[in-house]
């Protein structure tokens, strides 16, 4: 299929996460990227890059929206890295170029991307993340993506 | 005193609240500039409207950090409008532009002002707001700009 | 090849070219495609459309950088559409993601995107475009492309 | 007259000017100061400073539109200064916060402020400057603050 109709799904989380919510977010990569979905993210590390990771080895496709003005900042697992100098506030635009959003544990740029998504009248699934009425909590990877792939 | 050194007080909240709430935001407002601050906003209606009228009738300076490309779509108690042409985006500026952070109900762009505030190392006070770690919760307007003005 | 590691050909131009400047487009975005380039640009019409026709029809990979907050928007020769919400503002990310910008015709937005392709330091050619210090002149789509993939 | 609606004139150039254009920025500044205009500019040094000290000194007041995300990085002479973390995409709200322009010597930053004024339709006033169409040229700071004050 076309990627331009592929469903892209967002994986939002911190970047400096425990280990078990690196490992659910390359689950949340692996399955995305098995059931034909484009990975969106930051494109740095901790979950995104755990994500991407997982994404990337499936042999999936990865965007990743990057805080600082050069693609070649984005982690390893990245097909395509979009720079937009814009800082913190790039966490908009991550909200906004995903059709669903999956958030892992994440601090206050994860709730910052979870408040966008709902902005942007998206769907947005939590695993171990902030609890914010609007977000859909579910409790493992495959939970997360068999939600965010139901139309 | 210079403009330049009063402390910047960003009132955010929904363009729709109650009426409770906009009363709440009048009288932070009014605080504000009774105790020299500068009221920073997103320059719109509701709690930012109501907070700016509230700063502007007690003679204080009001900042307004608007979605729009337009300077002129901002609410008449506006004193300096800034125009971002970023959307919701320009969440993150209004967060930026304040010193301290006072949110007063609001949805989800109120969230994500909390999100950045927080980000952005600014002490953020919630009177009937989001229930998010690290918002000093308070129950009525002098208590906010109080602590507001705390060094 | 990664996609990662081709190189950005950024092709800019108005949205209301003569049909002679949108054969030119098409005829540069082939060439980026068959010579393994991306191709990056403003996702719309005119001279981003036939840029990016003539790219994919060669088999290449497509990049739009929108100014509005859709994906959906981007033109049907488009891949990855990235949304900004950033209105005009969004033309200094087109530069930001290009390695290098041909410029063919164009209007006051071109304009922006070769300040702004030299602002960060990238080669930027241009065909029957604004005669600016730092655009190198060229007479032809062929040049063109040699000319940006020169390292 | 309410600072909201006094006419606000932008004055774009380089950080790194040749001193005759610094002395051209101060008169500029200050003449828009003593019309009653408020001074817009990019909030740092060069052409920017040298205006901005002009309209102080002269009484008047000064908006600085930053690239970084402290309004403390202002230069001195910056009344109200708004931190946007940008970078150099902060020029498009430079001309997008101007009611009209006045450009000075300048490189590339200006060239797409420039750019960025003439797309927002706003009339742009050149002393020294790029040499582009729809930019009208004036040789001395009476004459650009004569035409940027004209209805």
């Amino acid at each position: 299929m076309d990627i331009r109709h592929r469903i892209r799904v967002g994986v939002i989380g911190g970047a400096n996460p425990e280990k078990k919510w690196r490992h659910v977010a390359f689950e949340v990569g692996t399955l995305i990227a098995k059931n034909n979905g484009v990975l969106v993210c930051g494109g740095l590390g901790g979950i995104m890059e755990a994500a991407a990771k997982g994404a990337k080895q499936a042999g999936g496709m990865t965007l990743g929206i990057l805080p600082g003005n050069l693609p070649h900042d984005a982690n390893s697992f990245i097909d395509i890295a979009i720079a937009t100098g814009l800082g913190f506030t790039r966490n908009s635009l991550v909200a906004m170029n995903a059709d669903t959003l999956i958030a892992i544990d994440g601090e206050y740029g994860t709730l910052s991307e979870i408040a966008f998504g709902i902005i942007y009248g998206k769907k947005v699934i939590g695993i171990g993340t902030w609890d914010i009425k609007g977000v859909q909590k579910v409790s493992s990877a495959e939970e997360a993506v068999k939600l965010a792939l139901l139309p």
